[in-house]
C-alpha cells in the first residue's frame, strides 16, 4: 500500500525520486524516504507525515548522486515515526532497502539476525531484509537478494541498493505490484505507473516471482528459476493531466462530478441499437451459463458493497443464489467452490491484496472467474479469466465514488448479459433496463445540480460524533456504502443498519437530533420504512429522507428530503449515493478533514 | 412488544392489572397505563415512564372497579408521553382499547374517521380502534370488535373493554401474543404468562384470527369464520421464582451465570453413551439430509448472530451452503426456496414477528423448517415442523446471553445430527465434539471465576463512545454480538468488523488509546490477526485481546490479556462471548445505565 520509486541514469536523481513520490503519496503519507548513492556512498534522508516534511528537512541541501530509491509508507509493522520510515539498511549503512508488502516471518528472523549480531533500529519488518543483504552478501548484489528472497515468507515489491556493488538497483516482486519504466540511458523503478508518466511511457511490468537487475543501460528480468526472461514493453496510453484536479478543490469532488461520464464510458459499446446487451469480453456461451448453480461475489471495502447490490440484482434477475463475502473472510473459510460456481471479483484498483488471493484460491478450485476492475494490467486483470473493466479513469480520493458507480453498471449489464444469453430474463425487460441505464447519466446530473440542498444537513452531521443510515433490501446494501463514505472522509462514527434490526439494539443509541441517513427508494417497502422512520422520529432523531421523485408521503415522515429521479427501483443504488457521496464529501469538509487522504488510510490495499 | 393485562371478576381490579404489568414491565416501559370500570363507567390514569410513575400519580386515589385492562407501552407510533400512552378510548370515553402490533392502514382510517366527526387525541395507530368500535357499535361488543377487526390491516393483540356492553372482556389476536388466565369466578388476560402466574396456571392460547369473550365466570373463543372453538387448557409448569434475580444485582449479571446450567440443561439427554448424538426431535432421515442442497438460517439480532456462528459450523461439518439472512430482509427479497432447502429460524421468545413471517414464508414454499426457540408454547414452537428448545429457562434481561450460548449449543447439535445420520462426518469426530461440548459447562464456569479481571478495562472503556470488535471467521461472528452487547446497554457505539476489512475505511476512526476488542482464539488465523492488531497499535490504540489458553504470541501485541481455556477451536464463541458479556455488564454498571431495561428497547420484538 505504500509507494516506490527507484532511479539510476544520469540526471540527478533526487527531485525525480521526490517527482515520483509526490504522484504516489495518494498510496501511503505516514511518512517518507530517500536514499541517494553516489562516490562518497550512501545517504538516507527520512522524514514522519507528509512528503512535504521530508523536503523541507532537506531544505537546500540536496543529497547528491546519479541513483537512488524513495518510499511513501502506510504503517504496518510499527507506528509511523521517523525510524520506521524506509528506506532501512543494516548495520554498517551500506545496503538499503525500500519494501511495500509484509514479511510474515520477520519476528523469527529478527530474533536469529539479532544473535549473530544484527543490532535493529525501526519495528518494522522490513529492516531484516537490509540485515540479511549483508548477513549474505559476497559481492554480487543480485544473487544476494536471490538468496535473502528465499528465506522469507509473505508479499513484497522492493529494491535493493548498495556502495559494495554500485551501479545497479536490485528489484523483485511478490504479491505487491512493481513496474520498471524505460529511459535513454537512464531506468526508473515505480510501483505505480503515475510515477514514472512525467519521464517515460515504455514499462516492463514485474510479474510474481520475477526479479530484476536495472542499470543506466540495462534491464534484465529473471524469473524464479533464476533464467533471464524476454519481457514485453507496454506502452502507457494514460493522459498524465486526467489524473489532476481540474479546477476542484479535491479529487474526491472531481471524481463525483465525473460520473456522469464515468458511466456513459462504462455503458458504451456495450448495449445494441436494438437496447440488447453486448458484453463481448464475457465470452460465456449459454450451455456454460445453465451449468451454474451459484454466483460468488468477493471483493472488500467499497467494492463490497457493490457486490451487495450485485446480490440482489443477479437473485432478482437470474434466479440464481448468489453469496457476497468479504475477501479476507472468504479465504479462510474454506469456501465451496468448483466449476458450477461463477466467481466474480470486484476491485478498483486490481491490486487489492485479500481479493487477489480470493480470485487466485477461486481459480484453483476450478471456478470460472469474473474480474471486474479500473486498472488495465492491473495483477487482477492479468490473472482473471475474464476481466469487465469499469472505464472510471483514474480514481485517487481515498474515498471511492466513481468507481463504486460503475462497478455498479457493470454489475447491471453482467447479470443481464447471462440473462439474455441463457434466455432467462425476456427480451422486453432487458430493454426495458438497458433504456433506464442509459437515462441514469442524466439523472446523475440531475442529482448533482442539487448539490446545494445536502450542506444545510451536512452542516448539522458535523458536530456529531455518530450517524446512523437506514434502509431495507437494496436501500440498505447503499446505506452500508453511504456510512462508509461518511465514515473514512469525516471520522464521524457512522453505521448503517437494515431497518428492520435497529429495534434488536441499535435503537437504544439513538437521542435527540442524532442524524440518521433513510433510504426509501423502493416502493414495495414503503410502508416498512415508515414504520422505522417512526421509530427513530419517536426518539427525536433528525432524519434526511432519500426518496424517489413524486414519493409525497414519506416526505411527511422525515425533517429532510432529497429526491431522486424516478427509475427502475432495482437501479435506484446508482442514484441514491449519489446524495450520500456529497454528504460525506461536504461534512468532511466542514470539518476540516484532509478530504482526499484521509488519516490511517491508503487508496489500494495491497497487503492483507 | 408492550405488555397487556386484563381482568374481570369479583376483585378489585387495580393491584391485579398493577401487579400484572410490573412482571410484563421488559417488554415495554416508556408509559403505562390502567382503564377501570364500574357502575360509575370507565376510567383512564395513564403516564409516561415507568410502572412507578403510574403508581405514584394514583396514590392513594386507587380506581374502583371489578374489572379493568392495563398496558405498557414501548412506542412505535407517536413518542413516548402521557397521550400516547394506552388504554385509547374513542371520543365519548365510553369505549378503551389496549393494543399491541402495528396498524399498518392507520393513517387512511384516521383520516376517514377524522372526515366523519371523531377528533384524535394520539399520535397513535391504536386510537383508530377506540374511534371505530364508537363507529360501528350496536349495542354487541363482541359483533362490533369483529366487524372492527375486518377493516383494518397490520398486527394485533387487543382487548377492548366498554361501559355500554359491560360485564365483558372482548380480546382478539393476530401476530401478536395473547393469552387467557382461567380463574374461580373471574379470568384474566395477558399478552404473557409471567403476568398471570401469581393467580392461575390454567391457559388458553389464543391462536393468529381467534377472538375470545371473556366474562366473569366464561371464555368463548371464536374462529375467524365466527364460529365457536373448543380451546386446550394448557397447564404452566414453569416456577415464579425462576424469574426473579437470586441475589445479583441485575438480570443480567444472574442469566450470564446461568450459561453452565442452561447449558448443561441444553445438552441433557441430547448424547449417547457413547458419545453421539441422539437430537430425538428433529426426526431427520438419512435419505431427507442428502435431498438438502442448501441450509438457510434466519433471525434477528442476537440470534442473527448465533446463525453466523452456524454458517461456519454447518459448512465446515457438512460441507452444504448455508446462508444466513436477517429476517426483516429475508422476507423482503423474495428467496430462492423449495423442498430442497432446510431453513432454521432462531428466536429466543418465538414471538419475533419478522422471523415468524420468515418461517412462513418458507413453509409455505415448501421448505422443512425447524425452529430453535427458548419459549415452550410460543407460536414459532407451534408452527415450526420441528422445534429444537433451547433450555436457558426464562430470559428477563433485554440483552441476551444465556439464550445466545443455547443456541450455539443447540447449533452444534443440529449440525453434528445432520452429519451423523447421513454419514457425512465420522464417529471419532463427532465423539470428539460431543466430549468437548460436556466440557463447556466448566469452561464457563472458569470463565466467569475471572471475571474480576475484565473491571479494569470496563473501567477504560466506560469513558468512551466508541470501541471496535475485531475478529476473523468464527472470532468475527463473535465479534459481532459483542459489540451488540455493549452498544445496547452501555449506549457506546460499539461496531464489530471483520478484522481484514479494518484498512478499507474504518481504520480511519482509529486514535489513541481508543478501545478495541480483538478475538484470536483460531489457531490458523494467529498470524493474519497479528497484523491486523499491529495495524491498530500503529495507531496506539489499546486493545483488549481474547486468546486461548497457552497462546503466548498474541499476548505480545496487545494491551490486556483473557484466556479463555482450550477447547475444540469451531467450540471456542460459546466461551469467547463470555468475557464480552461481561465486560458489556460492567461498562453499562459504571456507566450508569439501566442494565435490565436499557432506553428504546424491549425485550422480545413482536411487531416489524
Amino acid at each position: 500500500m505504500c509507494g516506490i520509486v527507484g532511479y539510476i541514469g544520469g540526471q540527478q536523481a533526487y527531485p525525480i525520486l521526490i517527482e515520483g513520490l509526490s504522484k504516489l503519496e495518494y498510496r501511503g503519507y505516514d511518512s517518507a524516504g530517500v536514499a541517494l548513492l553516489d562516490d562518497s556512498g550512501v545517504e538516507i534522508i527520512k522524514s514522519v507525515g507528509r512528503l512535504q516534511n521530508l523536503e523541507e528537512k532537506v531544505g537546500n541541501e540536496v543529497p547528491a548522486g546519479t541513483m537512488g530509491i524513495g518510499h511513501t509508507r502506510w504503517a504496518t509493522h510499527g507506528r509511523p515515526c521517523d525510524e520506521n520510515a524506509h528506506p532501512h539498511s543494516d548495520c554498517s549503512g551500506q545496503y538499503v532497502v525500500i519494501h511495500n508488502g509484509i514479511i510474515e516471518n520477520y519476528h523469527a528472523l529478527r530474533e536469529w539476525l539479532t544473535s549473530v549480531g544484527h543490532t535493529f533500529r525501526s519495528e518494522t519488518d522490513t529492516e531484516v531484509l537490509a540485515h540479511l543483504v549483508e548477513h549474505y552478501f559476497q559481492g554480487d548484489l543480485k544473487q544476494t537478494v536471490r538468496q535473502v528472497l528465499e528465506k522469507v515468507t509473505g508479499s513484497y515489491g522492493i529494491v535493493v541498493m548498495s556502495e559494495r556493488d554500485p551501479d545497479r538497483l536490485i528489484c523483485a516482486r511478490k504479491d505487491s505490484p512493481l513496474i520498471i519504466g524505460l529511459g535513454d540511458g537512464e531506468n526508473f523503478i515505480a510501483s505505480d505507473i503515475p510515477a514514472l508518466l512525467k519521464y517515460t511511457r515504455d514499462t516492463i511490468i514485474l510479474e510474481d516471482g520475477e526479479l530484476a537487475e536495472v542499470t543506466r543501460d540495462s534491464v534484465v528480468v529473471e524469473g524464479s528459476d533464476g533464467k533471464q526472461l524476454q519481457k514485453e514493453i507496454y506502452h502507457v496510453k494514460w493522459d498524465a493531466v486526467a489524473a489532476e484536479k481540474e479546477g476542484y478543490d479535491h479529487f474526491m469532488l472531481k471524481e463525483i462530478h465525473e460520473q456522469p461520464k464515468a458511466i456513459r464510458d462504462t455503458l458504451r459499446g456495450r448495449l445494441t441499437e436494438g437496447g440488447l446487451v453486448n458484453l463481448a469480453e464475457l465470452n460465456l456461451a449459454e450451455d456454460q451459463i445453465w451449468q451454474l448453480r451459484k454466483i460468488v461475489m468477493v471483493a472488500c471495502g467499497t467494492a463490497y458493497h457493490a457486490g451487495l447490490v450485485g446480490k440482489y440484482v443477479f437473485e432478482n434477475l437470474l434466479r440464481l443464489p448468489v453469496e457476497v463475502d468479504v475477501a479476507s473472510e472468504f479465504r479462510y473459510r474454506d469456501p465451496l467452490l468448483g466449476e458450477d460456481t461463477l466467481v466474480v471479483v470486484i476491485s478498483q484498483s486490481g491490486e487489492t491484496a485479500d481479493t487477489l488471493a480470493a480470485m487466485r484460491l477461486a481459480r484453483q478450485k476450478g471456478s470460472p472467474v469474473v474480474a471486474i476492475t479500473n486498472v488495465v494490467g492491473s495483477t487482477v486483470s492479468r490473472e482473471a479469466d475474464r476481466v469487465l473493466y469499469t472505464w472510471a479513469g483514474p480514481e485517487i480520493a481515498v474515498a471511492s465514488t466513481k468507481a463504486y458507480t460503475t462497478q455498479l453498471v457493470v454489475l447491471y449489464l453482467l447479470a443481464l448479459q447471462l440473462g439474455q444469453t441463457a434466455g432467462i430474463v425476456a427480451e422486453e425487460e432487458i430493454k426495458n433496463m438497458t433504456e433506464a441505464l442509459q437515462n441514469i447519466p442524466a439523472d446523475v446530473e440531475r442529482i448533482l445540480e442539487q448539490e446545494e440542498s445536502v450542506k444545510d444537513f451536512a452542516n448539522h452531521i458535523k458536530d456529531w460524533e455518530h450517524a446512523f443510515f437506514i434502509g431495507r433490501g437494496l436501500d440498505y446494501a447503499v446505506a452500508l456504502e453511504g456510512s462508509l463514505k461518511l465514515k473514512e472522509i469525516s471520522y464521524i462514527h457512522a453505521e448503517a443498519y437494515a431497518a428492520g434490526e435497529l429495534k434488536h439494539g441499535t435503537l437504544a443509541l439513538i437521542t435527540e437530533n442524532i442524524p440518521i441517513i433513510a433510504l426509501a427508494t423502493q416502493p414495495a417497502l414503503y410502508e416498512k420504512m415508515w414504520s422505522n422512520i417512526k421509530e427513530v422520529k419517536a426518539r427525536d432523531a433528525y432524519v434526511f429522507g432519500i426518496v424517489t421523485a413524486g414519493d409525497d408521503e414519506t416526505e411527511k415522515e422525515v425533517d429532510v428530503i432529497f429526491a431522486i429521479p424516478k427509475t427502475i427501483p432495482i437501479l435506484s443504488p446508482i442514484l441514491s449515493v449519489i446524495p450520500l457521496q456529497l454528504i460525506s464529501y461536504h461534512a468532511s469538509v466542514l470539518r476540516g478533514c484532509d478530504v482526499d487522504k484521509p488519516r490511517n488510510l491508503a487508496k489500494s490495499v495491497t497487503v492483507e
